[in-house]
């Protein structure tokens, strides 16, 4: 019986590990890159070993880096009394693109979880409490998500260093920019009114 | 201003170029990959490039395989007679998985498809007119799908070695097994009436 050679069925098997990949897709990809583009499949085996070996989390707030510190961490005109608490590295940048926050961050790589089995030990939680005592801010925004876990997660810090003098703030919860009332779900109005502020 | 390390900014270029991965989906993998499980990002690594330099098509038929020719081509039990044209090289699994069709197989590594760019100069259509004059079969079954572009590849193959005394077949199109005609498209119906059988 015909099946493809066993170095694409190898490759489709490692494919078909990847998130959000099924084993047709990846059998489509590895196809493409075969037989259509194999200079790109052989520069992307160079770019993956490479961003394998050199990428690492900063020293000091988990965000990747290539070197000890991130460019951030590194920073010396960075306020280092302001520390902002992100689910991922990719969320500093939707951040940093306001270009209206001048403090830290602090990654944790993930949000507290029961459903998904991931608990806060699994987060960079012990990190963060170094950090929070060795900074020693003045204000720490919790900036997750306002998902059902980025809520939870919320909580837990808040609830974990709530002993401390520190202001503790949250994102603003409400209607999005364009929002009409009559598409926003019932959490988000609830939300936007109980946040109301006065003009 | 923060930004990835420039490893994980090439890893996601790259990623980005395969299709159907966005620059956002590409930025997860990577992330994932650097992040969550680096042994898969270097066995992936691995994987492509021994698939880019093992991988290459057979000679004869144009499957994918390892060896100058494929494991359908070699096997001399095969009906020499009878040539079965598909699009790609996995429909070749589909048909062989029913176990009925004992003949040789020829990819033509896509369709004709004036809309995407596609001539039948890009198809393996020499080889195809090539491997006619040697096998002189005589049946041909034409095994594109019944889309606009599978269609329009039959009728052309249809005219260019419709000279030849050699049967040309295609697969017939009609109702789905467990097809209600309430939900059967126009075409389908029509296709499905003009193809009746004698019970």
């Amino acid at each position: 019986m015909y099946d493809y050679p066993i170095a694409i069925r190898k490759l489709i098997r490692e494919l078909s590990k990847l998130p959000s990949l099924g084993e047709r897709s990846a059998t489509r990809l590895a196809y493409h890159l075969v037989y259509r583009d194999k200079g790109l499949g052989l520069s992307l085996a160079d770019h993956l070993t490479e961003a394998m070996a050199k990428t690492r989390l900063c020293k000091s707030c988990n965000a990747l880096t290539e070197s000890e510190l991130c460019s951030i961490c590194q920073d010396s005109s960075r306020n280092r009394k302001l520390l902002c608490i992100v689910e991922k590295p990719i969320d500093i940048f939707s951040i940093e693109r306001l270009g209206i926050f001048k403090g830290l961050y602090h990654v944790l790589h993930g949000l507290w979880s029961p459903m998904k089995g991931v608990d806060p030990s699994d987060l960079k939680f012990t990190e963060l409490n170094k950090r929070i005592l060795e900074l020693q801010p003045e204000e720490i925004i919790i900036a997750t998500g306002s998902t059902l876990e980025g809520d939870a997660t919320a909580l837990f810090i808040a609830s974990e260093i709530g002993h401390l003098s520190t202001k503790i703030t949250r994102l603003a919860q409400g209607m999005p920019k364009g929002g009409e009332l009559e598409y926003a779900d019932e959490i988000t109005l609830q939300r936007a009114l109980e946040g109301r502020s006065v003009l």
